[in-house]
């Protein structure tokens, strides 16, 4: 059973993702600098959802070119990332209205802690249909980004409560880390196919 | 005549509407728990079509998959199935909204079962286009599950005059037997490639 | 130069497109038979914009499966079509939520009239391209659907100033003509392949 | 690293981005043609919009045809463009609406500025992966379209200070100096081939 349609699909639901998240920016009624002002926020957190999305996009890219067969399971683990990913759009908007706000700065940490859970799950599936031999596997080794990654959420959404500002800060941070497309995946691929 | 288009476009329209159903559930203008708590019975209905549109998508997969042939027919039972689906948002926005009320529930179920039969004339197209060596016939057998699901539908539609929650108890059990992809199919395809 | 991104650019274009229609339909407020008849309408139009962008994505399909060599003029000429049909949901909207008034409807004849104009420049472009051999042009042959549906589009919109239903009746019976796909180039393509 | 799911993903954002700009063109309530007078701007700065969209698609379509390698710099810079163009709907829009008023102008200004510079940033990342043999330098050449626009724009940026119409124009002129797709490109790849 080919990856394919797979790809096309997770690539279709990525592409809307990422696009649709600007719809939550509402054309102002009025044509001055004062007009766009309260837009700003949104706009900041429209900057950060893109550049998460952008990260699950191409470690999705490279996850699955280091996949060989898919089941149903995967697929399934695969619906389950993207039904995650599908609500940044909503939350993305609700911190960015309500001035990243300690209530809708958590919801935003927490839909990230879920799609990082969501994707580890996926990579978790995938290995597991691989066997013994995964070539994933071997590709994220030790996974210390994934690891780290749902604690500092845990942080983030915590630190709502009590300065607020600590939240973004986190999510920023987490971003920052991942911004490096997944080299371990390609190094083995490298590797496997020169032996 | 490649069957690659009439998967990339069903593709799109599946990921465009798994994607816009989360439209649905509107920004709340309040940052407190108050304004995102009647948002709940959108989000739990937002969940459960999700699910039935990733059933959809599976069985899509599992059945193009078993497909060789490509008619002016099956485009079009193609599309009919796609219209259905396309119903799907609005559905769901009105019984999430409407906290499951009976009338909305009933349109619900209504969209449910039109895309059931939808996806029924799908098969039999494909089937018929290949003839009586058609894999996909021998690969849908007794098809139990494709002939309880109208059933089950119709009684949960009926209920909503009586129970609407028997509704809601159907809808979500019909959504379990499928959850399950079409390992008919896949065992088939095994078979055919073996001899 | 490949025409692989032409389709997979066009097929995600249509496919928003018959996506996006169903969000015209918004979600009533009430839960009540009475807060969804005002949508009828809307419904209506919808369904037979959607058997259009149908039609259109069919034909399109038969069309570039029978073109050879893509240029920038063909590109150009298949975003002026996408052009007309992008505004497809707009008219089908007016249309609908004005009860088939006649100005929406003239609009909605006009959305049709200029998207049978590209799609007839666009089959030109293509067969210029193939020169004097061009698989395309034995296939359109004689090409009465073509030449025919402008001609119904205009007495469509004549009528609207008059007897508005007409023009209803007309945008209905183009469609019933073309729904049947381009067999003619299927047919010629045969026989190119047998030869 | 296959650049198949690159072009999918770009091809999705491309196909969403030109199609949701048509949905700031909110249907109108009357059925009078009072009713949609209003629209005829942001009717003009949506073709202007889909013009530009078109434009970026065609090239970018022929500048990832002279890519032979994808990395994850080109990932992300393919990524950095198409986060200016998602803003597009939102500039297309606010300019629409208030009729080409002088800040709403500068601020659609901006965004073709900083897509331009985010093409020309793709542009140079693929020539710097693709090594000194680089086809798309050879392809690219001295560039003066590329070096022109930003000028152009800038031009456009600061007219709206003064004479808000210059603007407009200037946005026009950049897009009719564009609108031949980058025939270099086509030519060196032929000449490579023959080689």
């Amino acid at each position: 059973m080919g990856k394919g349609r797979l790809e096309a699909f997770s690539d279709g639901v990525f592409a809307i993702i990422i696009t649709i998240m600007v719809l939550e920016m509402k054309v102002p009624h009025g044509e001055t600098l004062d007009a766009v002002k309260p837009l700003l926020p949104v706009f900041l957190s429209y900057i950060l959802s893109f550049v998460y999305v952008g990260i699950y996009w191409t470690n999705h890219h490279h996850m699955l070119h280091a996949c060989t067969r898919v089941s149903g399971a995967v697929l399934w683990a695969n619906l389950h990332l993207l039904f995650w990913l599908s609500l940044f759009p909503f939350v993305t908007g609700w911190m960015g209205e309500n001035h990243f706000a300690p209530l809708p700065s958590a919801f935003y940490g927490l839909a990230l802690l879920m799609a990082a859970c969501a994707y580890w799950i996926l990579q978790q599936v995938i290995i597991a249909v691989q066997g013994p031999q995964s070539i994933l596997k071997a590709a994220v080794g030790a996974d210390w980004k994934g690891k780290l990654s749902p604690v500092l959420y845990l942080v983030g959404i915590a630190s709502t409560i009590f300065v607020p500002w600590i939240a973004q800060a986190t999510y920023v941070a987490v971003a920052l880390i991942w911004l490096i497309p997944d080299r371990r995946i390609e190094r083995v691929l490298q590797q496997v196919q020169r032996e």
